[in-house]
């Protein structure tokens, strides 16, 4: 059988729709961060890399690579095993630990990521619990998607941060199911914020589980970086806070935090969190580290949001139109995979800026974008820079738009 | 809604089955592998590990671990995103060159975990192709079954390790189908291997393509490493070998390699591909490092060989039951998952031994065992200590069986 043929029957579909993705080759270079050395042909030796989800910077933060350093030469490379046999290191207890203190919960549980983090604890819940239905936000990421779908239970996907679509769906729900509310405080690809009180009082009204993704938001958001639920003071009424060691933190990895019991639950019964060796040693101690940073100092917070209204300003001046949103995130709309890529393959070989096409399954056909995240380490130069070359491009994409 | 007093209702039943997990806290220590620091109040300060999956010890190579520190400070933390939004490091481009030239294929894709390789790449591959059936090994690893259960498409299973079953179930299905032959190569519970080229000739006769997990093998078998699919020849003749670097290579994460078309369909289809922060450059550099000695250098497959074979004959002349193999693995039947955790708990307490007791999910119900894994960092003195430990404790654990 010509199983190839079958694999480029679909891939060329992709490369028809303007889907086909090509990664960008990339050395980031420490302590100039957001400045990376490019491995691609068209591409100038150095670029800017615009897009990062290493929101912070903290990636190249010198407490955090001494840590891992130190610890990869104390512990070794690797775990060395599960969790349950052999794997448990004492830098998996010590960053679980301020977890659960971050977002003021009893216990907290490590992942390898955010997306078996939300995978796990989601299809956990909704597989064992009695008469589980889960009620989720249409917008709701990848991960959170595929654990309800491996929950097998009854899924009701309620309107895009709209309490009151949430409130008519709980009550057209049986008295006796066990409800799970999930949703996101940040929406990474349109960067709107839900209205997270709302959410809660409809959810408490009901009687259902808190189910929220915060990991656009941690070490972003609150006073010690503990998210929109900090910022909110309502982490306390929330059932399970799930976050990411990989974006804010700089890091890899993923978490939950909540209950004893609800962490002890999903931590007995998750085949993903199970079956899988632990995250190094090294990589828990950098993400304490990162954490414990990051609850101190609100120095990288504060620069980044004058970088983030520099930006957008800037973005203003010059009449080239973003979504507006109350987050770190600004998206510019170009609603055509292919002209998105064209102009991302401009922008990184004539100007050496690096932002990434988003096309499909990240967002919806037709609503293809750039996606700019401005950090504390972009200089106003950086910024002048950028918005020259979108502003050069944003009239040939105009005309192109004219033509077409 | 009381939600903790649902979980612990579960809990309680684990606990009641003797089946409820308790993780042993450890500081592995570098240099001094296999011995380690115990951080648990009832176990002497220093513990040796028996039941590690770093079974060569290379998680405390100097090389991976200077590869690892240079590239931390070369490159930063974490990868600062998904492999398509700037997560791309070239690290990450240079060990997929690597383990495509490990198994002879064009091309390899990398995944953060062995357990996420198996789910997105077999469960892609299943929901995607046209008619696919994949036809399962039931013995195979939790994270194959999920794979195949989140694919939502035909599945079959076949009797463990028996290439005439899997024929006879193959010549059941309909011509048009796609077929999948899913299987692993060291089973790592019981430690045996399968009879790969009978399991490829059937497959090839069915014009099924074969998909190979060789965890527990990569890098313990072959001449450079490249599992049992290399020492027996067959590497050519398999469609896609799936492997970790998370056991014999020391640090963490999962791949897979074949042909570029099928890792291209994967890179582009597979959601716990796609949505997830690509590994930290480090740990790439770090594996990289790892694989490229283990190619060189037989060095540490020959001494953990000598090393099992040490065990296997002491445990003979002790009269300690253990599960013939063909394997490093050495399994030791408890069968009961209280006696294993009270045989477990008194090497520890009393030995300084750890090998943790395997019970349900990672086991069926009933085959509960300890499960030891010597390596050539393990000393003659080590065994000797070991054994008496067994000697002394296979009394009483034989007394109690005569009394339950």
């Amino acid at each position: 059988m010509d199983f190839d043929g079958l694999f480029n029957e679909q891939l060329d579909v992709l490369k028809d729709e303007g889907n086909y993705r090509i990664f960008a080759e990339l050395e980031r270079r420490c302590g100039a961060f957001p400045r990376a050395r490019s491995h691609d042909d068209d591409a100038p030796d150095e670029v800017t890399v615009w897009c990062s989800n290493d929101y912070l910077g903290m990636g190249q933060n010198t407490e955090v690579r001494a840590a891992m350093k130190r610890v990869i030469d104390e512990c070794g490379a690797g775990a060395g095993g599960t969790r349950n046999i052999s794997g448990t290191n004492h830098h998996h207890k010590v960053l679980e630990a301020e977890l659960a203190d971050l977002h003021g919960k009893e216990s907290a549980l490590l992942f390898t990521s955010g997306y078996v983090s939300n995978w796990a604890a989601l299809s956990t819940l909704g597989a064992r619990l009695p008469d589980a239905v889960i009620l989720s936000d249409e917008l709701n990421h990848a991960s959170m998607i595929e654990g309800m779908r491996h929950a097998r239970c009854q899924k009701v996907i309620w309107k895009h941060n709209d309490p009151e679509d949430l409130d008519r769906k709980l009550t057209a729900l049986p008295s006796n199911a066990t409800k799970i509310v999930a949703f996101e405080s940040v929406y990474s690809m349109d960067g709107d914020i839900c209205p997270m009180q709302e959410i809660v009082e409809v959810a408490e009204k009901h009687g259902a589980m808190t189910y929220l993704d915060e990991v656009h938001a941690v070490g972003l958001y609150g006073p010690r970086g503990g998210g929109i639920s900090e910022r909110e003071g309502l982490a306390d009424r929330i059932t399970l806070i799930e976050g990411t060691l990989g974006k804010a933190y700089g890091v890899v990895g993923g978490y939950i935090t909540g209950s004893e019991a609800l962490c002890d639950f999903v931590r007995s019964f998750a085949s993903g969190f199970i079956f899988t060796t632990a995250l190094p040693p090294a990589v828990a101690a950098g993400a304490t580290t990162s954490i414990r940073h990051l609850k101190a100092s609100s120095a990288e917070r504060k620069r980044q949001r004058e970088q983030v209204a520099k930006l957008r300003a800037a973005l203003d001046r010059e009449g080239i139109p973003h979504l507006p949103n109350p987050s770190h995130i600004i998206p510019v709309m170009i609603k055509d995979p292919v002209k998105c890529r064209q102009i991302a393959d401009i922008l990184m070989q004539d100007y050496g800026i690096y932002v990434q096409p988003i096309n499909y399954p990240t967002v919806p056909k037709g609503t293809e974008r750039l996606r700019f995240t401005p950090g504390p380490l972009h200089t106003d130069g950086d910024i002048d820079r950028l918005v020259t070359a979108l502003k050069t491009l944003w009239k040939q994409c105009a005309i192109a738009h004219q033509v077409a």
